[in-house]
């Protein structure tokens, strides 16, 4: 029996693997993905490291250290950046390097596997920011006609 | 004073929301969209009504009846189904339609605005499917390496 080739191998798998289904491990996969500071890291790690509010930071995607990434995405918890960042490591979306200085420097770069997804994740974050307006304005006339 | 037209307006909107700053409306709008369910049902009204787990489901986008949506949505609630819809109909992501049938049948289908974000969410979930087996191999990896 020919063994299959790893592009054959990935066919079959996108066969395979359903996300409707709840049993289907790209359905947990899905919901790890779909949380706004997994979205806000991939986005960060393509950006400018001196991200300007509203210019448009497409661009190369570049290592970030944790503490600009604390930094960047205002509001979030130690905590939950450490957690977040590991998991998207454990996943192979990123990967973390840690330079002996003094203090040491850790530093977070995508992986070719995170490449692949940071533009999705880049045009989740443009549009949220482009049809913010029309989103207000459409919850605006909602909640006139319930009213 | 020259009044701004919708296009200018919007292009103004880009520049002022921005996402990876905590107080930003367009955080929260990231926050709303980046949920299993949204990703699943705005993916799942662009599908075929006879959906078949593993068929590559693009298509034109359809309206899909209640009962439709909370089947092929494996797993979810009803609760969650009928908040998680009514949350996209306010946002103006899709429309709700009231057929007066015996019983009635309520349909649900993309605006504009859904469907410019419904091939992202397509995008993501397909991603899921396909990269689901990396994935676990990162994974395999990463709690050998650690452990």
């Amino acid at each position: 029996m020919a063994t299959m080739t790893a592009a054959q191998q990935r066919a079959q798998a996108k066969v395979e693997y359903d996300a409707f289904l709840a049993v289907c491990p790209s359905r947990k996969l899905l919901d790890r993905l779909s949380d706004k500071w997994v979205t806000l890291i991939l986005a960060a790690l393509g950006s400018d490291s001196a991200h300007q509010p509203g210019t448009d930071c497409a661009g190369e995607p570049r290592s970030m250290r944790y503490s600009e990434l604390l930094r960047l995405l205002a509001g979030v918890s130690q905590k939950m950046l450490t957690q977040t960042l590991r998991s998207l490591e454990r996943d192979g979306l990123i990967t973390r390097t840690v330079t002996p200085t003094v203090p040491v420097t850790v530093t977070y770069e995508l992986t070719d596997l995170g490449l692949s997804l940071r533009e999705m994740m880049r045009g989740l974050k443009t549009w949220a920011e482009m049809h913010m307006d029309d989103v207000l304005a459409n919850r605006e006339t909602y909640d006139t006609r319930v009213a």
